[in-house]
């Protein structure tokens, strides 16, 4: 039977909404979970909250990596932590998968050092589903796991992210974009402009560079970029939503007037809110590395990990790390 | 008597939204303005739409250079462009200030080559004002007139749009940031660890790393980032503000419900959707070099034009160039 290992100590609203997710996604899906993370917590918190937790395996550790931590202490002093935990069992074949809504760069060094990297795989990309105001999704990659950016792994980036997005996210023929100040080919420098050739010569639907006004309209499936532009540009995506959000709430609560109008409006500015809510995808892949390793949000509730654990296992039945394998097959054919 | 050159031919809505913009800046400011641009078609535009324009003088040129061309060709085939004679004016002292809606490439490039950077700047900002959610603003630099970045160019440009925020937004002490991927000073790579510690030993109000899902709450007043990832940045920006600002809208009118609920909140909506209009602060001003040279919005109206021209007046007033290159001298006392 397949087995998801979360790490029940992960994001904002650990172990409790973790717990909630892990066993929602265990009845609904009939995959055995473990919890990793200290058992005694994980008991009384499910007890205090009358949770079933009967039918989930826990691997107990007390350690927990910060989330402020620097990234390189998930191979020291937190080597042990539940995080660690969960990505030995999966570097092990003790489980197919990983789920943590904990610190990112320490899920990205984890997932490359202990799990490791695919055979030709440079660099693993963090990999995060951003929404579009037209209702749909593109995949930011790389969102900040790698500062280093040379053309052949922001190809390899494009062709990581279109696998992903075919085999899991179930999107035909994925469009790949360059991120670039410009669409024409000579645009950018040095580092757009090699990729930009490389782009063109793979296995992927290659659709040119793309400018950043265009992502939030749906413009590509895959947008791809260094990883110091990509964290800047996540980060900026979700403060915007987010602050959008907020006050778009604050008008609504600003005067009886407008909570009258709100009572009119209601239902369709809280699903435009949720189009642009960016915790709806459960959060991120690592792509590139040996196994599936999925990063939920750090704000995660119960049914963002169960959301995650959905992704998860489409992920493993689509078995997206031979698929990757094969791709950069042909691409050594295409060399 | 002050003489602030115009662009009649650069943005979308030229030249009859500019030559509006123009006559009542002039109006409105008691100083000359000057057009520069097809002289028969200013007047004919003029004309049918029942302008006065006999206290605008104009300077004639049949060229100008398409939005889309690339930047150098204002240098070459486009050095006759309206874009190119007013640059030549503020250069050669016929004018104190220049105001584009054009090809913002070409304008960094004019900029740079023709009115020529201030002593001891290494390489001139592009820096658009941005608005954030609590009703504030900020200025990125750089937002795209240059790709190469060093950490001695990143510390310029702190200092050049420290200097503008304070003498021209009248903003005290203006809190500049390192757009970067965390907020601790290890963060990040090679250039932003090494503009860090220069921008530390600037004469600047330095507030350290500011990751950018801040700046929409009014983090800081200078954002400092290198010209790929800011033009990157800037697009975001403007492309969800714009894409959130249609959405609303589209709610509003989506049925009879929808229609009566805006009513009640509809005054509020629209401030709020201002708010976090980019065009608001009329666009961005050239940094370092010896003119006041300002880039207005490309979707530019008659309005965004008149607070453009109201910007260059403070600009010029505070003698910013000067500024700027008292500044540049007090750095050399500290290296």
């Amino acid at each position: 039977m397949m087995k998801i290992v979360i790490d029940a100590f992960g994001g904002d609203n650990a172990p409790l909404e973790i717990i909630k997710g892990a066993v929602k996604a265990q009845e609904h899906f009939k995959i055995e979970i473990c919890l990793t993370g200290n058992e005694n917590i994980i008991k009384k918190v499910a007890k205090e909250n009358n949770i079933d937790i009967s039918n989930i395996e826990i691997n107990h550790t007390e350690d927990v990596i910060p989330v402020d931590e620097t990234p390189n202490a998930i191979m020291k002093e937190y080597n042990n932590s539940s995080m660690a935990l969960g990505l030995k069992m999966v570097a092990n074949n003790e489980a197919d998968g990983f789920v943590s809504a904990g610190n990112s760069g320490a899920l990205c060094v984890g997932g490359t050092l202990i799990v490791k990297r695919l055979k030709g795989v440079k660099r693993p990309g963090f990999a995060p589903i951003l929404p579009t105001f037209n209702g749909s999704s593109f995949l930011l990659i790389d969102g900040g796991a790698n500062l280093d950016a040379r053309p052949e792994i922001l190809r390899q980036f494009g062709i990581l992210g279109s696998v992903y997005m075919e085999k899991v996210m179930h999107r035909e023929s994925p469009r790949v974009a360059l991120a670039n100040v410009g669409t024409e080919s000579h645009k950018g420098g040095d580092l757009q402009k090699e990729t930009y050739a490389l782009l063109q010569d793979s296995p992927v639907n290659f659709v040119g560079n793309v400018e950043s006004r265009e992502i939030s309209n749906g413009a590509c499936d895959v947008y791809v970029c260094d990883g110091f532009t990509g964290n800047i540009l996540l980060k900026n995506y979700e403060g915007v939503a987010k602050s959008l959000s907020h006050a778009v709430t604050d008008i609504f609560k600003k005067s009886v007037k407008n909570k009258i109008g709100a009572l009119f409006v209601y239902g369709d500015l809280m699903k435009f809110k949720e189009t642009m809510n960016t915790d709806v995808y459960g959060g991120a892949p690592i792509l590139g590395i040996k196994k599936p390793v999925f990063k939920a949000h750090g704000s995660s509730n119960a049914t963002t990990i169960f959301n995650a654990v959905r992704l998860t296992i489409d992920y493993i039945n689509a078995n997206v790390p031979q698929v990757i394998e094969d791709s950069f097959n042909k691409l050594k054919g295409i060399k």
